[in-house]
């Protein structure tokens, strides 16, 4: 932050862990809340149930009417410590020493290929993931796991021999973690037409454990709510095109029964695809069992062998069938046309 | 170790965890083996089944016949992209940057409190854990639960208005984690008549965990193997004697069902009581259900947010029981006779 020398309260968020939906608020707008009353610096708690002396990085977002204070996270144990001196009355002391810096934004790109469509070209199902990372780790659940298994689920269709009527859209996103920038890009560079021909956006981004099923959006992800959501708001009620929709969505779940994967339920999609479910896109999350998830994101320990190889291929199944049959299924849930019935 | 600028091969040993017993072989031996083929430094993955880039230290023997040479413990995580590289035949070059060094001896001191038999106050029986812990954390679990555990145990027999016929001892030992020179030195101070007189001894060292009953030694113990031994190996025929005692301590046993502790097995015991049961002592290691303990133990983690409340009275109340049972009852486990008998 260039703020060198200054010296102040500084706020630690201690909140305990109860989902990161809920949680991570304390990291994402603390900061400024902080800054608001005067802090010159501000420790967070790190949005994690592991309690295993690693910090968990993540994005925040300065309120641009406070002082942009330093801000860092730090492990359970040192804001546990750091709340029991609180409790006590003994002053703690704490100097910032941080190589975190803000870099002036730079051109960069999605990644982008098609397996076209064989009748409907023009409609697109979009599957992906983020090919951006925190830079501790590896990335390799959040979200090196995401892209693979959508690169991987559209190999698996060309390699079957299957011809969807429709184009599957394979999108690695960029900038997910700090901005999201990558999915506000993809959407202004669709014209509405464009916009009105994607019929679904898939996306996983809550690694690679056993998927469970999937999140039918258009409300907040629960892995990735954004500043302001919060996972445990009611899903907001659904129309009748979008409960018609759940339905058939119930049906293609029926379909991951033999792998575990079956489970549909309204609420979920993923911060790249958000930018398409506002804009009426149905967007579907993949939903896993999350078992350790939030143990290793945005860590050190966000590493390749956290990847569990059968369950992985599962999470490649399941977004192979669900890519491959919103892209051939003679009606869409949006209620296109299918190429069978023009 | 004071060499510096040494250059040569560097052995990893990237054994994957099995058990604690089983695998911390290579961390206690490898050095030693991998010098007498010409390594210059060894480096060891860590003993514990929970990849969270962390490094477990914990003790090494130098075989006195071999170069002394630097060994450390990696994260699982560095280990696997060691062997990855090394699969790959991919060269690495590493630094070994170590504060690590072996200072001469000192004196120091087991600290023992007495509640003296009401009876037969020169019987004891032994009750303790060990009061060193592994620098990088606060020995939270590893062992300062133990020996907080047994001095409430203690504390609740005499609170309770408790006479126990025979001597309770309570023992913390010093130096277990590198070389148990504590539990040398108590067995030392002994006389042929006061060993005759320990009828039992107890140790808590296995964390604070769900307690789920006791160890029955002098077999190896399960989480503090010695070099040589294997918590695999398959336990020494018992004696008629000692076959008896296993079913009195099932009995005792009983009374620690409404917790959940009541298991008794034969095999177990603690690195402290180790040279009091290889005296003939009967020893009792207290087992829990271990679920998490060496994903902490040795490492930074292993701090007071690790322990359960909960779960720690229960071993509180698991360690009175056996304690005072063992001091008041008729007979001993040792074929001494009870005060009641005198």
């Amino acid at each position: 932050m260039g703020r060198t020398g200054v010296q102040g309260r500084i706020v630690v968020f201690n909140a305990p862990y109860v989902s990161y939906g809920q949680t991570v608020m304390y990291r994402v707008n603390g900061p400024s809340r902080a800054a608001a009353l005067g802090a010159v610096g501000v420790l967070v708690r790190s949005i994690t149930p592991l309690a295993a002396q690693l910090p968990h990085t993540g994005e925040l977002e300065y309120d641009p009417k406070q002082p942009k204070v330093p801000a860092a996270a730090i492990s359970i144990e040192d804001a546990s410590m750091l709340a029991r001196l609180q409790a006590q009355g003994v002053p703690a002391t704490v100097h910032f020493n941080m190589q975190a810096r803000l870099e002036k934004p730079v051109v960069s790109a999605n990644v982008i290929g098609e397996l076209r469509g064989s009748e409907h070209p023009e409609q697109v199902v979009v599957v992906g993931g983020h090919i951006d990372s925190w830079d501790v780790g590896q990335g390799a659940q959040d979200d090196g796991s995401g892209i693979m298994a959508a690169l991987a689920a559209v190999r698996l269709i060309r390699q079957s021999g299957l011809k969807p009527k429709r184009t599957i859209r394979l999108v690695f996103w960029v900038n997910e973690e700090n901005g999201a920038a990558g999915g506000d890009a993809y959407l202004a560079a669709l014209s509405p037409e464009d916009l009105h021909h994607h019929v679904a956006a898939i996306e996983m981004d809550g690694g690679a454990e056993q998927p469970v099923g999937w999140g039918y959006g258009p409300s907040a992800a629960p892995f990735h709510a954004r500043p302001g959501q919060s996972a445990n708001l009611p899903p907001p009620a659904l129309s009748s095109g979008e409960a018609h929709s759940l339905e058939m969505l119930r049906d293609i779940g029926s379909l991951l029964k033999p792998i575990g994967a079956s489970t549909i339920r309204q609420g979920g999609g993923g911060t790249d695809i958000d930018p398409l479910t506002k804009a009426g896109v149905p967007g579907l999350g993949e939903m896993t069992s999350a078992a350790h998830y939030f143990d290793w994101h945005h860590t050190v320990a966000d590493t390749f062998d956290k990847i569990n190889l059968s369950d992985f291929r599962k999470n490649i199944a399941s977004m192979a069938v669900m890519t491959y049959i919103l892209a051939d299924m003679p009606e869409t849930l949006t209620g296109h046309p299918g190429a069978s019935e023009d």
